[in-house]
């Protein structure tokens, strides 16, 4: 039994953006998302790739996410771009802020983004990635609906809140840094719930705020930050410069990425772009090659974000392999 | 037998400041050095505090840091500016830094400072509240000599590369995260190898990269970085952001800021400060204060940085309490 279907990118591009424009969603909307998710696919990243279609075209299709919004930049300063998402799609916004950091990076020699009214915003190293194509280094900060309990308390407050980070290197890839700041993804916890195993008892905590290896009291609880204390002092960093310096929802303010129901999700990001000629004094990509060759001189050592590169060279040379049944789905929405 | 002094702040100011003055460097450098210890040992960083007056002397004496240094803006761009420490004490060149980017920041909303050929900045979360009390966001990256081995590797190439993280608010001190990315000091493993006890076997590395609970292996060998693999990502782009992007010295690159040997370490730091009223389009105040109440209604939540709070305030009712023997050597090397 065949239960994979193998799709050549550009057809997985086709089938994503069609899936969306049957749900009140703009051709261009559904385009720019589909890149998204498509790449995220080809990287290996699933939980933000086309397991997302089915959501997405039911948050189009309810109006929780505004498939035809235009997102707009309401606050244009040298160094500063704040950008409404309009509660549509995050990607749509991100490249607008994109195509702004790059002019200003170029004219003042960095500048930051702030998205608000958004959504989830995806494999955040995506957008770091891109802007270190363009010769910039990046940083990439995202709030998410509450999973993560402020140090010392029981209750979600925070989001899983993405750090992203990349470097443009000549003749390789961006150096690449992505990462969530729960200990775990959440996905791993569902796994186990669903097959009944228990979990390490440093992932998550039960709803009393005690650590717990019983995956279901895990999901009715909070998830531990990666780094104990100190992540959750990042944590708390992040969600205030991707929501409080954006205007945006917190994420015990947040609706779920995931069901149509509820108000939009109205949640943040930031994007932070450097010109690195200006600040190293023309010396960045040396610097950089010197620090990368340390590294790999030594037995064992790989760049984060090597994985990524691995199956994005699988999927360039075999296409992507999709579950059947989410290819099925995914093929009767945009039917 | 009383082996505490008592001593004001202004008298621990002048304490510090004479011993460097005696130690070739400037009146104006030695009172900003001056400045940063004191508050750190206030605060209750006593290892960025009065314990590093001995060693900051011998550099200045010995010339490996030069304590006459006016550290000079190398490059004006918009939103950037870079800085040449020339090998001096760090913090005047922070000062500088600090000027130049409330400026930018009111003029264009954002902006960032790049330090290069400076030395042990302190306690990376004085820089960034100073920022935060002249109405900024902030953030601050800094790269320290080799003690953090890349993922998989066994040889030290990155520092313990703090990251800090203010905001400001009205009518309170300013939110405050400040941590190093190794997941203990490495003060706690030297205190282990004199008492001679066993260490937890996540805290450190032997030379060969194993873990180890010996403080005297784990002394010749690397620092574990908080969160696992996570946290060496982090490492890495604060390597890159705090040296790379500045065109500085590596952890690997940099010599010791204890001893007076050697040449100067001429390590990095990356200032970035955001205009919150730009970016937030106004409502950053009352959402940050959103934020905490939702946190401080949780039983058994602190704010991070509030022991730090804490111990400034004692501080300023009953001034530092200094071991007799650090004050006398201060005492002798101003005399």
């Amino acid at each position: 039994m065949n239960d994979t279907v193998r799709l050549d990118l550009e057809a997985a591009r086709r089938l994503v953006a069609a899936a969306l424009e049957r749900h009140r969603t703009s051709a261009a909307n559904a385009a720019c998302v589909a890149d998204a998710l498509v790449a995220a696919e080809r990287d290996g990243q699933k939980g933000h790739g086309l397991s997302r279609v089915p959501s997405y075209t039911a948050q189009s299709a309810s109006g929780k996410v505004d498939g035809f919004a235009e997102p707009a930049v309401v606050t244009d300063a040298t160094a500063a771009v704040r950008v409404d998402a309009k509660n549509g799609f995050a990607f749509p916004a991100v490249d607008l802020a994109i195509e702004h950091l790059e002019q200003k990076c170029v004219n003042s020699g960095m500048a930051a983004a702030a998205l608000f009214r958004s959504h989830h915003f995806g494999q955040a190293g995506y957008h770091v990635e891109r802007l270190a194509l363009r010769g910039m280094v990046a940083l990439a900060f995202a709030n998410s609906p509450k999973a993560i309990a402020p140090w010392g308390g029981r209750q979600g407050i925070f989001g899983t809140n993405p750090i992203a980070f990349a470097a443009p290197r000549d003749g390789n890839a961006p150096l690449l840094v992505d990462l969530s700041l729960s200990k775990v993804a959440r996905g791993k916890i569902l796994v186990s719930a669903e097959s009944g195993e228990a979990i390490p008892e440093d992932w998550a905590f039960d709803a009393d705020g005690n650590p717990t290896a019983d995956p279901k009291r895990a999901l009715a609880g909070t998830m531990a930050p990666m780094g104990e204390a100190k992540g959750a002092a990042l944590v708390l960093m992040v969600e205030v410069l991707a929501a409080a310096l954006t205007g945006a929802n917190f994420g015990f303010e947040a609706s779920s990425f995931f069901d149509a129901q509820g108000e939009p999700p109205g949640v943040g990001q930031l994007l932070v772009a450097f010109n690195p000629a200006v600040f190293s004094g023309g010396a960045f990509a040396d610097r950089l090659e010197s620090l990368i060759d340390a590294m790999l001189g030594q037995p064992g050592v790989r760049l984060p974000g090597s994985r990524r590169l691995d199956a994005r060279a699988r999927a360039a040379a075999d296409g992507l392999m999709l579950p059947r049944s989410l290819y099925e789905k995914i093929t009767a929405l945009g039917a």
